[in-house]
C-alpha cells in the first residue's frame, strides 16, 4: 500500500482509520490531494467523489445520518469549503456527526494575493462542535520547506532556515505531530461522543502529490495506540434527581408526551407499549420521531387545529392542556403544537436528551441529560417496584386519553370522508401517496410543505422517515437522500417539492443513486408553502417574488441524470402510476405529480375547517 | 403607492433608494417578506427573483461587477443566508459591492428550537467589510410586540410589557430608528466607497406581510436627508512622496508594469498611450486587466515559460528582472509570473490601488493608495514638467523592450506553427475561439482551466473580460455572467469548463437570460485542470477523485433551461459552427465544445517546450 509522503496528512487518515470513521466524501481540488491520495489509496474506506461542495456535504451527512458515525468531507482550499456550510449548520442543528476536513495552503499564503484562498481557519465558527487549525510540519519525505507555523504560537511564521538541524528538528517534528494527533483526536471525540460537526483546517506545501511507501509519521506508536474503541453517549453524566421526577409522574393525571424528530427504534417496544397502555399519557408523534404504537397521536396538526378554530368557551383548549410535557428528540415540525404549548403551557416540562434542552415553549424546561429510552427504562423500573400512583390522579385519568382517543378516530373518520369531497390537489395527492408507499421504506422528506403534509397523514410501521428539520433547509433534501439510501436498510423513497428538487438538483450529480432509489416530485409550479403561509396570495407580485412560479421541466433532469420518468397529472394518472411505481427496480426512477397551483391552500384550510 | 409596516424594513428600502442601490435579488421567503413587499412595491426598484442563494449571489455580483453600484440581496431566515458566502467572500477580494439583507426572526426566537433559525449575525464575519444587526422596533403599525433588543445593549433582550408607553414609547423608536438610520448608511457607505460586500441581518417580528399608505417611520425628516450625493473613492486620502517616486521612474531603466483583473477602461487611452511609448517599460497585461495597447506584452505565460525551461545560463531569466515593478488591479492568474517574481525580485516594487496592497511576491510593496489612472497622470504630468530623464537610464533602456518585443514577435510565430501541427484539442479549440469571437464582447471567464486558456490567446480590443479571481472558485461563474449581462454594453459570451458548468447550472434557473446570451462549455468530460496541475494522470485514482469523469450531458441542461443548443466535436464542425453562432439571436444559444479528455495537458505542455 501507498501513503502520502506529507506526514499531518497521513496523521488524520491513520487516525479516521483507528477511529472506524470509513465513508469519505471527496471533492476534486489539488491542495487536498495529500488527503484524496491518503484515503484512496487505502482500501479500508469507502469513497465517494461528489463535485459541488454544497451537496456533498448534504450527502455526507446522509451516510453519517443513517450510520450514526461521523462522515467525513474532504474539499480543496478557497471557497470551496464555504459550500459545506448548509450542511454543516443543518448537521449542528440537528446533531449528525460530520469530519470536516479542508486543505489549505500554508498561512504565509494567505490574503497575499495567492489564488483560491480565503480565511478558512474557523470559518464555520458559529455553528461547529469543534475547530482546529492543523500544524504545519518541519520535515516532509519530499518538500521543500519555505516557512512553517511556530507550534507554539500559531500566529507565528517561522522561516525554514530558522528551524533547527538533525536531532533538534527530528524532535520539532515529533512535538508537531503530538500536537497534531490531539488535535485530530479532539475533533474525532466530539463528533462520535456530541454527534456534532467538527473540522480541521490542514495547510499543504507543494509538492502535493508524492507517496512513500512506509507510513511517513515519525512517532506512529502513538497512532496505533489511538484505537480507544467504543465511544459511549451514556457517558454524559448528569444528576437526576429520580424521587422527584417520579413523584410528579405519579401525581400528573395529564402527561403529554412530545416526540420530535428521532431516529428509529430510539425507544424499545417495550417502553412504546408502557406508554401506550398508561391512560395518563398521550404521546404526540410527529412523522419524524418514527414511533409507532397504534395507541401514540400522529397528525398533531388534525387535533389542535379544530381546537384552535373552535371558540375558546368549547373548554377544548384548555382539555389538553397538560400538567407534565416531557418532549424529546429534535425540532417540532407541527406550528401548530408550539403555537398551543406556548399559550398554553404546562405546570412542569422536561426535555430528555443526552445533549441539549431547547426551550421552545419558554417554559425553562428542566433538561434530563439522558436519552429518552434510558429515562423511561430508569422510571419504569422504579415505579414498578416502588410507588403506588397517587389517588388523585387514578380518578382523573381516564377523562384525558378516552377524550382525545375520540377525537383522534373523529378526525380520522372526517379525514376520510374530505377526501372524497376534494378535487385533485397537493392534499389528495399525498394522500394517495401516504397509502401506496411500500410497507417497508426510508422516506426522506423535503422541506417545506412535503413534511408538513406528510405529517397529516399515517406513517406506516416499516417507514423509517427523515427530513432536514436542524435548519429545515431547502437546499439539500436530495442529496441528503442519496447519501443515506447508501447506508440506508430499506429502499429510500424521497418526497420533494419542485422548488427544493430544481434547488437541489445537484444531488442527483453523481454516480451513487442505488438502483432501488425512489424520487417523487410534487410539482404544483411553484412554492406551495407560500400559498399556505399567511398573507397575500394574489398578483403577480406574490407569484413572482414568493410563490415564484417557473415552468421548469422536471423530466429534462431526469433526461439530465438518467433517471427512469413516470408522470401522473391527474387521480386517475396517480392511482394508476402508483401500482407499479414502487415496485423493485434496476434504474433509479422519478415520478411527477402535477396538482394545480392555485387550490392547495384553500383545499388545506377547508380540511382544517372541515375537522370542527 | 403602498409601503410594508414595519418601519425597520421601510428604513431599509427608503435608504437603498435614497442612495441609489437600484438592482434588488430577491430569493422567495415568508419572513423576507416586509423586505420583498417593500421592493417590490416601489417601481424605483428592478427587483429579479432567483430561487438558489448561492446563484443569487453571484447573480448580484454580475450586476454590481457592471455597474460598480452595490446590488442588494434578499433573503429569508436560515440556512438561506449560508448559500450567500461563497459569492460574498469572492465579491470580498474582488472588491465588489453587495448589499446583503437577511431576515430574521428576533432574537428570541433564535436557538430554542424554533424553525429555519440558525446564529445569522456575524456569519461572515471573516469577509466581509461592515456587518451589523439592525434593532427591532419597539412600535409597529400593527404589531403585537412580545420583547424587543435593548437598542443600548442588543444582547439584552426588553419584554414588550416593560417597555414605556405613550410619548415614551415614541421616544424609544424614534431612538431606534435613528440608530437603525445609522447602521444602514454605515453599510451602504462601506460598500459604495471601499467596495466591499456589508450584510444588515433584520429581524421582524409577525404579521409579515401588512403594507400601509404612508411610510411607517417615524423621522422620515432623517431618510431624506440622507442622499448625499456622489461617494468618491479619490477620497481615500494618502501621502505620495512623488519626488521619490518620480526620481525612482526616472532612474530605472527597466520598469515592468504587471497589470491585474481591471474593470475596462480603468486606463486612459492617453495613458496607456504614454506608457506604450516609454521604452523603458514593459506592460504585462493579464486577459482581465482589459487594457489594449498592441505595445503591451498579453499571454505572459508564452513569455515566461520558455525562459522557465531554458537553463539559467541563457541569462533570459535575468534579462526581465525589472529595476521597478509597478503593478495594480487585482489578483494575477499567471502562475508563472508570480514563481518568477518570487524568485527574481525587483530593487523597488510599487502597488497602485486605491484599497489595498497584497504582498504578493514577498516584496513588502508601497503601496500607493490612488487609482491607477490618478496615479500614471500626476506621474506623467510631473515628468513632463519637471524633471529630465537620468542619463543612465536613457543609455539603458532600448535593451529591455527590444529585447522582449522580440521574445513576443517570435513566440507568436511559433504559436502560429504550433497550432498547425496539433490535433483537436483544448489549445486548438480556444485558438478557434479567440479569433472567431465578435469584435465588441463582454467575455466572462470561468474557473480555471478556462481564464488560464484565455490567457494564451489574444484578446480584441473589443472586449471587456471579466472572470471571479477574487477566490477562484468555479461555483457561481454562470450566474455572475447571467447577472452580469443584465448590465453589460455588450452581448455576453460565458466560456466555462464542463465541471463548472455543471456546478452551477442554477445559474441558468432564472428569468432573465438576454436573448443574446451566448454560453460556450468546453466539454473535456472532466475537470481538466487536474491533467495541467503537476502530479500523476493515470488510472481510476486520478479519474475518479481529481479530474472527475462524468459522462453528464450538455444537451440535456439546454433542454431544461431553454437554451438552444450546438455541438461541435471536431476542427471541421468548430470551425462550422463559429461561422454563425455569435450571429445576434431571439433566444439565449449554448454551444458544447466536445474535445478529447486526454491529451489536453500533453498538448499545452508542448506548447510551451515549442516555445522554447
Amino acid at each position: 500500500m501507498k501513503f502520502t509522503a506529507i506526514p499531518a496528512a497521513h496523521l488524520v487518515v491513520a487516525q479516521c482509520k483507528a477511529q472506524g470513521i470509513r465513508q469519505i466524501v471527496i471533492s476534486p481540488g489539488s491542495r487536498n490531494a495529500p488527503l484524496i491520495l491518503g484515503f484512496t489509496s487505502d482500501p479500508y474506506f469507502d469513497c465517494f467523489s461528489v463535485v459541488d461542495e454544497r451537496s456533498a456535504g448534504f450527502f455526507a451527512m446522509g451516510l453519517a445520518q443513517q450510520s450514526g458515525l461521523p462522515a467525513a468531507l474532504v474539499c480543496t482550499s478557497g471557497s470551496a469549503l464555504l459550500n459545506y456550510y448548509p450542511a454543516v449548520a443543518e448537521a449542528y442543528y440537528s446533531r449528525i456527526p460530520l469530519l470536516v476536513l479542508s486543505a489549505d495552503r500554508p498561512p504565509y499564503k494567505i490574503d497575499i494575493g495567492d489564488g483560491q484562498t480565503i480565511r478558512q481557519e474557523g470559518v464555520f465558527e458559529k455553528h461547529i462542535g469543534f475547530q482546529a487549525q492543523i500544524h504545519q510540519d518541519a520535515t516532509h519525505v519530499t518538500q521543500k520547506l519555505r516557512w512553517i507555523m511556530d507550534p507554539e504560537d500559531t500566529s507565528r511564521i517561522i522561516p525554514a532556515q530558522d528551524l533547527p538541524k538533525g536531532e533538534g528538528l527530528k524532535e520539532l517534528q515529533k512535538a508537531i505531530e503530538t500536537a497534531n494527533y490531539s488535535l485530530i483526536n479532539q475533533a474525532l471525540g466530539v463528533a462520535k461522543n456530541q454527534l456534532l460537526p467538527v473540522h480541521l483546517n490542514i495547510p499543504f506545501e507543494e509538492p502535493l502529490y508524492d507517496l512513500t511507501s512506509v507510513p511517513p509519521v515519525s512517532n506512529e506508536s502513538s497512532v496505533k495506540a489511538s484505537s480507544t474503541g467504543e465511544f459511549d453517549i451514556a457517558g454524559n453524566e448528569t444528576v437526576v434527581e429520580w424521587d422527584v421526577l417520579q413523584a410528579r409522574w405519579n401525581a400528573s393525571p395529564r402527561i403529554m408526551i412530545l416526540a420530535g424528530a428521532m431516529p428509529p427504534d430510539s425507544l424499545s417496544d417495550e417502553i412504546q407499549g408502557q406508554l401506550a397502555a398508561d391512560q395518563a399519557v398521550l404521546v404526540l408523534t410527529e412523522t419524524l420521531s418514527n414511533l409507532n404504537a397504534p395507541e401514540f397521536f400522529p397528525s398533531i396538526d388534525s387535533i389542535i387545529a379544530p381546537i384552535e378554530l373552535k371558540d375558546s368557551g368549547s373548554g377544548d383548549r384548555e382539555l389538553l392542556q397538560p400538567d407534565l410535557l416531557i418532549t424529546m428528540g429534535g425540532m417540532i415540525v407541527s406550528k401548530k403544537i408550539k403555537q398551543y404549548l406556548r399559550r398554553f403551557r404546562p405546570s412542569a416540562h422536561w426535555h430528555v436528551d443526552p445533549f441539549h434542552a431547547n426551550d421552545t415553549f419558554y417554559t425553562q424546561p428542566k433538561h434530563i441529560k439522558l436519552s429518552p429510552q434510558a429515562f423511561f427504562e430508569e422510571l419504569f423500573h422504579r415505579n414498578n417496584t416502588e410507588l403506588p400512583k397517587a389517588a388523585a390522579k387514578v380518578d382523573a385519568v381516564p377523562a384525558y386519553r378516552t377524550y382525545w382517543d375520540g377525537v383522534k378516530d373523529h378526525y380520522r373518520k372526517l379525514r376520510s370522508a374530505y377526501l372524497q369531497t376534494i378535487p385533485f390537489s397537493d392534499f389528495k395527492a399525498f394522500a394517495l401517496l401516504s397509502e401506496a408507499l411500500p410497507e417497508q421504506a426510508t422516506i426522506q422528506l423535503a422541506n417545506s410543505s412535503t413534511v408538513r403534509y406528510a405529517q397529516l397523514f399515517d406513517r406506516k410501521p416499516g417507514h423509517r422517515v427523515f427530513g432536514n428539520r436542524g435548519t429545515s433547509g431547502i437546499e439539500g433534501s436530495t442529496s441528503t437522500a442519496v447519501g443515506a439510501a447508501i447506508n440506508a436498510p430499506t429502499p429510500t423513497v424521497c418526497i420533494s417539492g419542485d422548488l427544493s428538487f430544481f434547488y437541489d438538483i445537484n444531488g442527483l450529480w453523481n454516480k451513487y443513486l442505488p438502483p432501488d432509489f425512489k424520487m417523487v416530485v410534487l410539482n404544483n409550479g411553484g412554492g406551495g408553502i407560500f400559498r399556505i403561509l399567511p398573507g397575500f396570495k394574489e398578483g403577480e407580485q406574490f407569484e413572482q417574488y414568493f410563490e415564484t412560479t417557473h415552468g421548469t421541466d422536471v423530466a429534462a433532469v431526469c433526461a439530465l441524470h438518467g433517471l427512469k420518468y413516470h408522470l401522473a397529472s391527474d387521480e386517475q394518472g396517480l392511482v394508476s402510476a402508483l401500482k407499479t411505481f414502487f415496485n423493485s427496480s434496476q434504474t433509479p426512477q422519478l415520478l411527477e405529480i402535477r396538482t394545480p397551483r392555485v387550490e392547495n391552500n384553500k383545499i388545506l384550510l377547508a380540511y382544517f375547517d372541515f375537522l370542527s
